[in-house]
């Protein structure tokens, strides 16, 4: 029997797409932790910055793992939900889940592979962050 | 000493229920998880179609819990709780709830047998799915 | 940049699976649950037949995330570990873990794609149910 | 009022240990997790080679956490526990404890820094990865 194949992440990347984001986090002169998680949302890798805060590498870890978990930017779901009162009371309590920017999901062309996730700056400082890191895939 | 006796959800049926919602969701072109649990909230059955994501994975199954937990459709809870703030605010933190729509109970006549939860599209159409796997009660 | 790619279950193998491994424990006459995970450990399928038990039915999600998680058969860690005092008393405590026969990990090649659990008979009969399922992916 | 000074890990002797981590795992040829933890127990770094399994990356994580939280390898607790049946009955049951080998406690002199964690292959493998992250700070 034939089993469709995806794409995978791989540590090289991953050490890859975490300096990428350090050095954006320097040019920027924030203090972040970054997280990046495979498909299945485990950890793949993480470092947090000499002087970034507890919470906020808890909140890099969660973000990363809902960008994952939806295949969408973490940054996008509060234009989603605004209007659903539903969904703005309700799909926030989601365990892990994280609404504001900051978390980007990895793609292969098609195919979702992982998140990264960014925080210790503003929401924009945070969201720049992953995208450095995403840039590894389009060199 | 004479017990009561209520229906109870069988195997077979749940198997026809998560076929009738996995047709819905092909015929709306979505991508979605299914989850059926008994009227203790204890999982019976769950599907998770290629390409679905994974935090809607889980929250099918909270959909479910909810469902069979309460007896009311999840997408009920909004209107219920709006204009009480104490349980807009409060409620809504109760573990596994969900107060969007996708979840339905399942019901034999008066007997509360269950609760079915679909995520993955919008919340009409994951609602639209919970209702197709419970159409097969009334064949 | 160039990905590697690794085979993935899809919906129909796990639907395959979950029927082989109930046809087994029809033949066995046993009542059992059955749970496939991904190779994140994340739920894929899951069926619980008429008459099986509530723990059983956690123990079996429990029983493929195990061996999806270490890629090892579940029933393979007793031996491992007997000898061994400090994982004996202490690995058996990692969060789901499960050290007893009945989940088996997913194998496509040499790429590990998930986990089948099955429980509710004895171990030897858990453990055949499970074999069932994996058998799909040898025809 | 003049306060004590500690010691504090740097993101850079984190990097250098994960670094040193995963070399001596690529000599002993297995595929491991590595976590460092801050001395209040909070991740600071964390990568997980490819091939490396999902609960192993699990265990890394509280490894580092435990050899933090005491001070003390975690190899060294059976040998502690085992003639004191209420420890060794009761203190595994301790959130994220891990009696087994494979955690190493960070100091720098007499300064309690943090902890470092690796899983993946045997007890003893996964020590010496851990001790050639550590040999970093002897550097």
């Amino acid at each position: 029997m034939s089993l469709p194949k995806k794409s995978t992440l791989t540590q090289e990347i991953v050490l890859r797409m975490l300096n990428q984001a350090l050095q954006k986090a320097e040019d920027l002169r924030i203090k972040i932790s970054i997280a990046i998680v495979d498909d299945g949302g485990n950890l793949m890798g993480f470092i947090r910055m000499n002087g970034a805060k507890v919470i906020p590498s808890n909140i890099a870890q969660n973000k990363a793992y809902t960008a994952a978990g939806f295949g969408l930017p973490t940054g996008d779901w509060y234009e989603r939900i605004k209007d659903k009162p539903s969904l703005l009371h309700g799909i926030v309590h989601t365990e892990k889940m994280t609404i504001f920017s900051g978390g980007q999901p990895i793609y292969d062309g098609v195919d979702l592979i992982g998140g990264i996730g960014v925080s210790g700056g503003s929401e924009e400082q945070d969201n720049a962050c992953a995208l450095a890191g995403l840039s590894v895939l389009n060199k």
